[in-house]
């Protein structure tokens, strides 16, 4: 049972950027931070910041500022990446391997266990002391493995396949970085990064300059 | 000059979400969406997307629902991607490979016209077609390439150093994947990706499962 509230995407988002900008700082040894200075590294209001923490109970201290560490430790509680979970990537390509040697993640509670691929070449392959695993034995593999999270970095057209072996392997959220949309139960929770999107929003910035 | 409205970033991120989804659509030749449809494919609900559009105009008709091209078009434009940007890519790494190599970019207006990286190793290499750049002739070489979008595809220590150098040779977006936070003038945009955040959000779903 969990007695947080249900949190909506957008505030889990935000709340993710402060779990995210608060590792760094703790990573630098810093010990407190200001809303103000929150605002100024994340761009995300004073306000909104203050609001946001306010609706799990009270954080920091008028005029000291937020304890990092606690602070830290009070959001990965509300995240609940307050307990190791395993994670498999499925596709071991650039993407794939850009993804297995990622760091820092493991240090967040986000352990790497496995990474899976189709290709004859790569299966038994070592990505940072990881062996690729052949994706035709993931259900097996994943009972061992018990991944609950699965990263889909293959190309489009073998995404959905992949994507449905994953659920069948007990995966129940997905982080999908290939350029198509996934169908999959509704339990199952997606993030799409896109890259297209995100360049879409940066792009929108850009006109004023374009312009002259 | 534009007219249209200033944006701000949550649309932004829902018109880019729409306009990825629309792309992908438009690939498979479908010609027209419902809202309902839109909201079962990208999770943004119906009421929403019929609002955010509403903001720009009048869009769709009652019972036909949205012509693709013409809405693709629409967002395009009032993203701003409806003219060719040019993107550089930092680090000629696994990621800075995947996304030089990433499909559909070019298609969608964003043209990736050279990585750049500082390991000798790499200068001269070729990438999906694209000469590997030595950075430190970054400034010379965006003079004639004019990118105003740069991909930050570099380790965490040498992502500042990077950031500023791309500024420094007229660079006004960043997509920042390196787990550092930057510090930029105010009148540059960043976008940072975090695999750390996006896992963070999906973790978040999955305690109930987990809690078992």
């Amino acid at each position: 049972m969990n007695n947080t509230p249900k949190v909506p995407i957008p505030t889990l988002e935000r709340l993710a950027t402060y779990f995210r900008y608060l590792a760094d700082l703790r990573s630098m040894a810093v010990e407190t931070i200001s809303s103000t200075e929150v605002e100024k590294q994340t761009g995300i209001n004073a306000a909104q910041f203050r609001k946001d923490l306010s609706y799990f109970g009270e954080f920091g201290k008028p005029g000291v500022g937020y304890n990092i560490v606690d602070l830290q430790n009070r959001i990965a509680q509300i995240l609940r990446i307050d307990r190791d979970q395993h994670v498999i990537v499925l596709g071991a390509g650039n993407l794939g391997s850009a993804l297995a040697g990622y760091p820092g993640l493991r240090e967040q509670g986000f352990n790497i266990v496995a990474v899976f691929d189709a290709s004859e070449q790569k299966i038994g392959q070592s990505l940072f002391g990881l062996a690729v695993k052949d994706i035709a034995r993931l259900r097996e593999e994943n009972n061992r493995l018990q991944a609950r999270i699965a990263v889909i970095a293959v190309p489009a057209s073998a995404a959905q396949g992949v994507a449905d072996l994953a659920v069948a392997s007990g995966v129940r959220a997905l982080m999908n970085f290939a350029p198509t949309i996934l169908k999959v139960p509704d339990k199952i929770v997606v993030r799409n990064v896109s890259f297209l999107q995100e360049l879409a929003v940066l792009s929108y910035h850009l006109t004023a300059d374009a312009q002259k």
